[in-house]
């Protein structure tokens, strides 16, 4: 099993799901979607988004684009943002509900609005617009997102990630080996190469 | 020409002072190596070294040694840490007059001393027993590592790399484009392959 905890807003959270299953699957292993909510994170660490450093704010823009690039995947830098990741990571925990496949279907059209196509997914109805797109019914997803059982599992989520130390996304845990950052896919590969 | 920034002061900088300039060889391109003093950087940009921060600090300890095991060389990390990286930085320059290759071997040096030998080359006196075992004249280099010449051309380094915008170390530039990591050598990697 591998933990995968992201942010929405957080464009290598993005790069890092277009590319983790696939990598994964070649081990035989399974990955675990945990979408998290850095800013409640940054509270315990007093970490700040990327982009608000000096320098390193205006070289990851750069940066966002380029690692895109080479992945192979579109890339646009959204308009509004960061975005608040509340809406869409309560959509994908009542998602879940269905099966982790519909989950992580859901987060990628959702990653996809956002990093391709300039939508708000921080905003509920555009969230359920592109679940509604991808196949889910708008009108019983954005039911279940209300209910305090969704509410309290994306806490206990980001609860438990602080417990782990998640201090950015993407963060990945091979058992209990964490790395973050999606620069570490190569030696995340060569880490289960060695576990094998 | 490609140019690498970095702090001995730096674990990734270690690392990638390992790699650089074999990748770089495959693709016909000479590396110039540009010592920094991340210190002299952090008061423009407000940084602060990794291992300071909450959790991320406690997570580079253990990526450092990890990543050292991924490129497969040696690493221990130093008890004195960081190290003030100005005695071996001057001790390059000078090592530079004589030589690119005899500069990059008095470097690659003195990295080894530092993280897999535990010796504070923050000290003039190791920098320069270093020296000597690497087959340079302790005398005269502690003597030019006094100089203002020397001194000046270290402070024009860091101030040429505050103008370029180096945030952190390793810092790489193939022609203008900027590249922040040692992780980052993959991209680098297909950057050239594109530009041939």
């Amino acid at each position: 099993m591998i933990d995968f905890y992201f942010d929405f807003s957080s464009p290598y959270g993005y790069l890092a799901a277009s590319q983790i299953d696939k990598l994964a699957g070649r081990f035989g292993r399974t990955v675990n979607w945990h979408p998290i909510l850095l800013g409640a994170i940054f509270k315990h660490t007093g970490g700040q988004p990327l982009t608000q450093f000096a320098w390193k704010g205006d070289y990851a823009l750069h940066d966002f684009a380029r690692s895109a690039d080479f992945y192979g995947i579109p890339f646009k830098m959204p308009t509004n943002f960061p975005v608040n990741a509340v809406a869409p990571s309560r959509a994908i925990l009542v998602a879940k509900r269905e099966s982790t496949d519909a989950m992580k279907r859901l987060a990628l059209s959702l990653f996809k609005a956002l990093y391709t196509q300039d939508r708000d997914i921080g905003q509920i109805e555009i969230t359920l617009q592109v679940a509604d797109e991808s196949g889910f019914d708008p009108r019983a997803l954005g039911a279940a997102m209300q209910t305090q059982e969704v509410k309290d599992e994306l806490k206990q989520i980001v609860d438990r990630a602080v417990e782990r130390k998640v201090f950015g996304s993407p963060f990945f845990f091979i058992d209990n080996e964490p790395f973050w950052g999606v620069d570490r896919l190569p030696q995340i590969e060569w880490f289960l190469n060695q576990s094998e």
